[in-house]
C-alpha cells in the first residue's frame, strides 16, 4: 500500500455512504441499495465507479439531478417486459429494481427485459448481472448517455462509454461477468495522462479535426474512439439502440451532462435482460457446461507475455476476495473528501483499519 | 467487371439453386430458404457466405452431413422462448423457421427467444436479422461453431468466428444491419494471403507458440485472434454462451469440423432472439427515433481517410439495389463449379446476362 492510501473496511464504508444519502433524504433501503453497489465497485477493484462518486451524488441530491426518493412509472408491463420511467432518480435504486423485475419476469416466461428511460448513472453495472447470475439466471445490462465517443469514420461525439455488461451463472466455478465499455479507454485515463504530462496510446482518440492524437491535450478537445474500430462502433451502436432507443430515452447527444451539472437528471436509458436457463435447459447442465467452457479456455496454451488465460470478471473476483479480507485502500484525497462530507452532514467518517 | 467474374441474375441463381437442392431430395420449401439465403448473401455482396457454398452443401447431403428432410425436435417450448434440436438438417431452415418462431413469440408476449443445437452452417445470419427488422422487430442471432479463434492470451483455438448479428427497424431509414465476426479476420483471407505470397497485419493471428506474426503460413498453422483484444474476446464468449451453453450444444472444442468433413453434422448451435418494440414503445415513435438517430450519426464531422460515416449494413444494401439492377458477379471458377454441379444433376445452369 502506498503512503497515500487510507484502507477501510467495506462494511464500514458502506454504512457510511447509506447514512450520507439519508441525511439528504434518500429513504433506509435505497441509500443502502447506492451504497452497495458503489463499495460493491470498489471492492472488485473498479475505484473509478466507487465511492470517488459519493460527493458528486451528493451534490446532485441537494440540486435536485437526482431524485431523493425514487419515483418509477411503469409506462407498459407485459409477461417478457416492461418499460419504465425512473424519472431522475438515483440509478442504482432503479437498477436494482428493474434486474429484479427482469429476473421475476424471466422466471415466469422464460426471459424478461426492462427498459428504463429519463435514469441517472446506474455505477458499475457489473453488480446487476452478478444478480442474474447468482440467481441462476444470465443476466445483460446495456445502458447509454451524453456523447463523447465518435462512431467509425466520425470526429463528432455521439456514444457515451456505452457499457455493456454481461453475466452467467456457472457450477464450482464463479460465475464469468463482463463489464466493458464499448470506448477504447475511459476519458478519465486521458485527463490523468493530460495531468502527468504523458502521452496517450494511438487510436484512443482523435483530435476535433478528427487526425489520430497522442497528446492528451488534443483529445480532451476531441473525442474517444470505439474499441475494436467498426465492429466496436457496432456493439456501440447496438446498446445505444437496446438501452436508448427500447426505452425511449433517446440517443447521445438528447442526454444531458453528467459531470459538469448537478441539478438535471441525465435522461439516460438502460436496458435490464435475464434469462432463465432452466428454461432453456436443464440448469445442471448448464451450470456443469459453464464449468467445462471456463475449464477449457483456462487449459489453453498460454501466449508469451501472459502469465495465465483470465475469464472476464476472475480478476475482479480475486480483488474482492482480497479486499473483503484486508479493507478496500482509498486514495487520501477520496477518504478526506468522505470525512468532509461526513463532517458536512454530522455522519462519523469510517475508522482506518490498522494497517501491519 | 472483370474478365474472370460471369454476371448473373439473382432470380435465375435462385431458382437453379433450389432446383439443384431438389435433386438431392430437399422439399422444395427448404430448398428455396436454403438458395434464398445462399443468394441474399451475394445480393448484399457477402460473397463468402453465397453460392460459392453451393458444391460444399451438396456434398453435405450426399454425405449427410446434412439431413435432407428438415427434423426438428422441440425439446421445450414456453412463452418468450424455446429449445430446439437441429438433427443436423440444412441449418439455413431451422434458422429461417426458428426466427419465425421468435417473432411470433415476441409479438405474443414482447421478447422471444428460440436456441437451437445439433444445427450446421446458417449462412450469412444478417439474413434472419433482416427478417426481424423487416416486420418492425429487433433481431438478434449468435452462432457458434468448430474452434479457430484463440481466447484473450491463449494461443489455443476454442471460438469459431462466433458471427453476432443484430437488426434495427426504422422509419424511412433502412434498417439496420450488423452482421460481424468476432475475429479479427476471417481465415479465408488469410488462406488467400497464403496464396498470393502475401504478409498479412499483425494482429489477425500468431503462430502455434502464441507470437504475432506477418507470416500467413504461420498463422495458418497458429489460430486467429479476436476483434479488439480483450474486449472482443469477452463479446466473442458472451456469444459462445448465448448460442452454445444456452441451447445445450456445447462449446468450441465440442463442435465437429465443417469444411474437412461433410459426413457429420457440425453440431453447432445458435440463439434467434426477436424483441417486439411496440410492446415497449410506441412503434411509431421507435422509428422515428431511430431515424433521427441515423440521421444524426452520418451528419457528423467526417474524419480524415473516411469519405463518408456509414451505418452498418449501408454498403451491403447500396450492393444489393446495384446487384438487383445489374445482376451478381461470379468469379468465373464458381460459376463452372455451379454448371458441374447441374450437369451432374441435370439441372440446366443460369443463363449469363449479357454484359454491356
Amino acid at each position: 500500500m502506498s503512503e497515500q492510501t487510507v484502507v477501510v473496511a467495506a462494511d464500514a464504508l458502506k454504512s457510511f455512504c447509506k447514512d450520507l444519502f439519508m441525511t439528504e433524504g434518500v429513504p433506509e433501503e435505497e441509500a443502502r441499495i447506492t451504497a452497495d453497489v458503489l463499495v460493491e465497485a470498489n471492492l472488485t477493484g473498479v475505484d473509478s465507479h466507487g465511492v470517488s462518486r459519493v460527493a458528486a451524488y451528493m451534490e446532485r441530491l441537494r440540486q435536485g439531478g437526482n431524485r431523493r426518493i425514487a419515483k418509477v412509472d411503469v409506462l407498459t408491463d407485459f409477461p417478457a417486459g416492461a418499460t419504465w420511467d425512473a424519472n431522475g432518480s438515483l440509478g442504482q435504486v432503479v437498477a436494482w429494481r428493474a434486474m429484479r423485475a427482469a429476473m421475476e419476469k424471466a422466471r415466469k416466461v422464460g426471459v424478461g427485459f426492462v427498459a428504463v428511460r429519463h435514469n441517472n448513472h446506474t455505477g458499475a453495472n457489473a453488480y446487476y448481472v452478478r444478480m442474474a447470475a447468482e440467481g441462476g439466471l444470465i443476466g445483460l445490462v446495456a445502458g447509454n448517455g451524453p456523447p463523447m465517443v465518435a462512431p467509425w469514420g466520425s470526429a463528432s461525439p455521439f456514444f457515451s462509454t456505452n457499457p455493456l455488461s454481461f453475466g452467467v451463472p456457472a457450477g464450482e466455478e464463479k460465475p464469468i461477468v463482463i463489464d466493458m465499455a464499448t470506448s477504447v479507454s475511459a476519458r478519465g485515463k486521458i485527463i490523468l495522462a493530460a495531468k502527468n504530462g504523458k502521452k496517450i496510446p494511438l487510436g484512443w482518440a482523435v483530435d476535433e479535426e478528427g487526425n489520430d492524437t497522442e497528446d492528451p491535450h488534443a483529445a480532451l478537445k476531441g473525442v474517444l474512439l470505439p474499441f475494436g474500430g467498426h465492429k466496436g462502433y457496432a456493439i456501440a451502436l447496438m446498446v445505444e439502440v437496446l438501452a436508448g432507443l427500447l426505452s425511449g430515452a433517446g440517443y447521445g447527444p438528447t442526454m444531458n451532462e453528467h459531470y459538469n451539472r448537478h441539478d438535471v437528471p441525465i435522461n439516460s436509458g438502460n436496458l435490464f435482460a435475464a434469462i432463465d436457463v432452466s428454461r432453456f435447459i436443464s440448469p445442471e447442465e448448464f451450470r456443469s457446461e459453464a464449468d467445462g467452457m471456463i475449464r477449457s479456455i483456462r487449459a489453453g496454451r498460454v501466449r508469451p507475455g501472459f502469465k495465465e488465460i483470465l475469464l472476464p470478471g476472475e480478476i475482479e473476483s480475486r480483488t474482492r476476495d482480497l479486499r473483503l479480507r484486508e479493507g478496500i485502500p482509498l486514495p487520501e484525497v477520496v477518504f478526506r473528501e468522505l470525512e468532509d462530507e461526513g463532517r458536512r452532514c454530522g455522519v462519523k467518517s469510517p475508522e482506518p483499519c490498522i494497517q501491519a
